[in-house]
């Protein structure tokens, strides 16, 4: 099984920001923990930082071509006006689920990308990634 | 570990609604899938169907008064306009997860409540319950 | 042939409100000559008066569970934001047609139940429970 | 009894529109139907077809010159901007009653006309010129 | 001169709630209070809480037809859609006060029940009851 | 000097409507006044009145060939949406001058055919023409 | 007879404005036009030029407390929002009459104190105060 | 204790005015039954009638420098865009109150002040006042 | 191969407009253009000036009955509300293609038409004609 | 004569959608339909696909900067937001030509960027490549 | 060099408002350093603070007539709807630089004074002043 | 002291633009202008152009970790939605200035980046560059 979680614009500063909304843990940390993830749970899972909206769609209709079965993205930056990377996800097959650490609901905060979601995961800090990720799960071994 | 689910307006006529955008599983079953998951994570699952919202209020008082760790709610009918449930589940301790069967923000739907949830699932079915309920351990493993 | 009529909040103050928007027929003798049609024309009439919305959510489930063949509501309090209700009479398979004693358009009040209504009726008065009640006959007659 | 019927814009391709939204009876088929259903009732009735809202208005001002009793319309094409068509019905004495195919709250679609309108009728196919037909006598009937 | 006190949705929490915009007084601490307000002000004061709009309903006709003199309601979670609770407010001769905690324009929140209201009373914590009453009186006392 | 003025949908049955807010003066005794005002200021005065919109601009074309110095109209019931007209108004080079009976801001009434007007006379009843007739007269009279 | 014409804020600017909008004449010489035909219509005249709009106010006060039979205004830099001006117009008898040197509509600008007057004139210039005073003379003739 | 009260726009008319929106009762009479209220209430109170907002700013500052306890006013014409008077009485110390002679929520009036105020009283009458002036003594008598 | 080109409301004054918008080419220029075109490209060419909606209305049915393959139309002043057109353009069989002489997009117009339109070309002055023919030509070959 | 032709976002998957709205043809075919059409026609064209918003100003600026006579651009994801790429395109000289497969006004999208075309071509699938590309070169060849 | 700067309502407070989004520097202390940097960059300034908008026109006026060379405001109480002050500033010749202590595009505030002014200067507390000052000297520095 | 200038897409064209809203100097004379300023106000100067926001953002997070003190931007074609650099710059230390050369708030233009920025200075063409420097070296010797 192999999945591709996008990190949109700005994730690469995670736990090196000001304020704490976005709490401690680093990119890197985080990483670390997915990578674990993956192992224990058996699955592929490349993850593909990018500050530009342009280079997420290349990445998405790569992976699409190679095979990937899922595709999670946390789109951060590009909650707001990603409306390209929208069709994107709508014109390819595997399955999208969206991530937020917060409940952008609360901040009232609308994520264009959704229209193209299977479903949403949201507010749980970097837990958000793991019930995401075991989420998907669920939904592809269904699919078998 | 003692959990309350709300299941809010019609969901008592799941499975026998016309059209299919909600699925085969009836309510009942639904409840037998959810008491199993509850036995097998070893949790207390409270399950509380009701048309009146003001009903879930008062349900929700009294396990919040009986010590319930954590409430999810599904609020369905009483996702457009239930800010009397929201304002309850605002000012009351233990936290709230957010359940939907589907992608409201698909269907371009707005729910009143979000505001006071600490996360949101939406969109994998009635698998939404069970991926709430574990996010719901996630969150309640921390606090100890 | 059973039908269903429910009767939204505050109807059971009809004839005795003030000013004269509504009339000075009061709720019983309403009842009267709608028992009186419904031996005429030979069909079985349940009326139901209730001002609290889930009430009427219940009723419903329970009458489609009897057996009835069409459902009738004067919305009145609940016109203006009882989307459940709404829900609900969209999952049920009996037909809903909507009545108003009033021309709620020329009052410039959108129902937000007609979204789930096969016809609506509206303006004439009581005379609308008569009209309504024969139109639901012709609909009824038709699908024999 | 004479009452005046006004089709609006569009109702003479009555049965060969593309799609199947209004049925498959056409403009002639229909005032054979309406003329059946004046004779077995006792009235006259004059049935206007025109795709000019200004023809429409000078009916009107004719036919209450020549002392019709009643008038009832499908605004049809008419039902989005006809300001004028309304502003006339609401000068003349005769009451006005409003009939529509389908139920036009549902489709999102307003009436300008309502306005004028003593009540509404919609949502009923072709029965809806019969119901309507049967509340003016019903209403007329009681101005004697 | 008895006076009836209607407490909405969520004012049974009052001093038990997070956070501190309500101050620390419970349901039961308010009630004592207001009671011995009524003592020595001479008057009778019947004290109801609720969480279903529609008991509220039901107990504004009993307490009308019972003779009730005036009327006195904190919305609460009522505030943002109880239209037909407000509609029963103006149907009644009794006049209606309305009450609130803190300063709802302030919160840019508005009530659907102001419609129905004489006067109304906000921003003065628990205050605002014992001004709301001694309104009342000042209102009552000039109709006699 | 010649002037047109366009009396547009509804005009004709003034004096006669229900109601009274445009005054007790028939069409027949406006036209006898505003005939006996072009003989004493010395003007040739064309009154027309239609109820479609499409026959005024023909008019307006016509008289614009026809040599017309200026151009005064009553929308009336064209005052909601005649963007054609105002159109065509724009298009000629005679100055349009508009005229209300009544203060049509006053009543929240926003004409689409202000855009083409030089100038506005409105709220003087039918004193509103004579103002209008003799600005009229005072704008040709500086391009002379 | 006695008028009263307020110049509202920035009108003593007139003529001596950048661009071309508003015409060359100067307030100096608008109040010896305005002087010559009171002279020559045979009514008293007081031109008040002010900036403040409380000091409007009060003027129109003293006004109505010296006997003026009529009051009119350029409300020009007041066109936006002079609430209270309107209030104070509308709480006063004597009738009032609106000016504007441009034709408002056309650009778009709503007068929030038409909402007080009985007749507007716009577009001609500095022509709209002599129509306007002549407009007001004839509704003052009547009223003998 | 020493108390200012600031009387908005138009308030100078109370009692002459056109309609009886606002009782009969005039600004002197008013003044008088403030007067002997703080006389038996014993407190100082300064009333202050101006049409200007600015002057109204003005008084605001000097009071608080002379030591004034606390600030009421009834806005009136200032209700709707007195934005500098609300930032004033935001900066300063004293607690503010606002009165309204109307529910003006009833009249779909919105006070831009409101966001300045510790509470409202609306409603009442010339009571509004009364009321006001002991709400402001409950809340001062408490900071002691 | 029979074309039906409707020219709506104004277009008959062609060429002789105010300004240049529109260029310089008169309508009688337009058609003889129009008609070579029809010659060199090999089809038949119905052209139809009207200013009436309804007039335009039913010579599309006329069309329609006696066999024409494709509809097109610069809809000019009926550009802004000929829904009444609209839904007839929607009812009939042939394919539809809408004409603008100008970007209605950049200058901020929507065409209700637009709904009903298989395509649009807008923007080449009247090469918009010739490239919509030769669209429709293109269109036309494809079915055969 | 030298043609740019820009293929915004997710146009290199045409052909491979899911749904069929977009019709069967790949971006590889529509490419050599493009260069034959070219050759036919006798001009230059360059094809130039992106899925960076920022890499397209980058291409037409140096497209400009070589000389290039015509612009084309089918903005598919960049429709929705596209501002910057907008203003680049108004910056420079050569005419810009836009295109659609769909009718976009018909699914309710507004092009960001149709404010800097000199005229539009949607709704004829991948025939709207090739009108548009004929209506520039009518377009060049007025310029000469 | 003669420069004006109006200081609006609310600044004579500045240093002694409640919390500390303004800073700590009063009116006075502000003035003098204000005056020294007048005397170092060798320029005459005059402040002048006002709590009336009027006055702040007649001041204009005034300066204007005296011949200023450039005018500075900080709009304060006066920018959410000074649009008399706004048509006054852009009556006049000598250009206009708009102060604020505060960014007020993060705090979501428009200036409708904006509309005026040849440049803003915003965001860097009592900087701003300087800031501004010394940008006004650029630009005159040009005009020599 | 060390600053990061960035320029926002289109800026590249600056000077060549059709039009003269932003005036004749071109990139490369504006560059060594600001590489004169900084020399003679001694600090370093890194001016970066780009028409890919994510560059820019890429851009930032380096120059933060090479230790940047200030950020200045001129957004140009990235004011309308450059979501994901706004975060970007709230995320990080170093106080950010916006730059435009024109007053956006006059053209109606609302900056989405404005919401990170401590200050804006916007409308004195090239010069607003350097009063942005002036005024960033005022904030950072203050921080020292």
């Amino acid at each position: 099984m192999k999945l591709l979680l996008v990190q949109g614009a700005n994730l690469n500063s995670l736990g090196n920001r000001q304020g704490n909304t976005y709490g401690a843990t680093t990119a890197e940390q985080l990483d670390t923990l997915l990578k674990q993830h993956a192992l224990s749970f058996n699955y592929d899972l490349e993850i593909f930082y990018t500050n530009l909206e342009g280079e997420a769609i290349n990445k998405v209709y790569e992976s699409v071509e190679a095979g990937v079965d899922g595709i999670l993205a946390n789109p951060a930056g590009f909650t707001y006006n990603a409306y390209a990377l929208r069709d994107c996800l709508k014109y390819v097959k595997p399955p999208y689920i969206e991530i937020h650490l917060t409940n952008i609901d609360q901040r009232n905060i609308r994520s264009v990308m959704s229209e193209a979601a299977l479903g949403m995961i949201q507010g749980f800090g970097i837990d958000s990634y793991f019930i995401a990720l075991e989420a998907m799960l669920k939904v592809l071994s269904k699919k078998v």
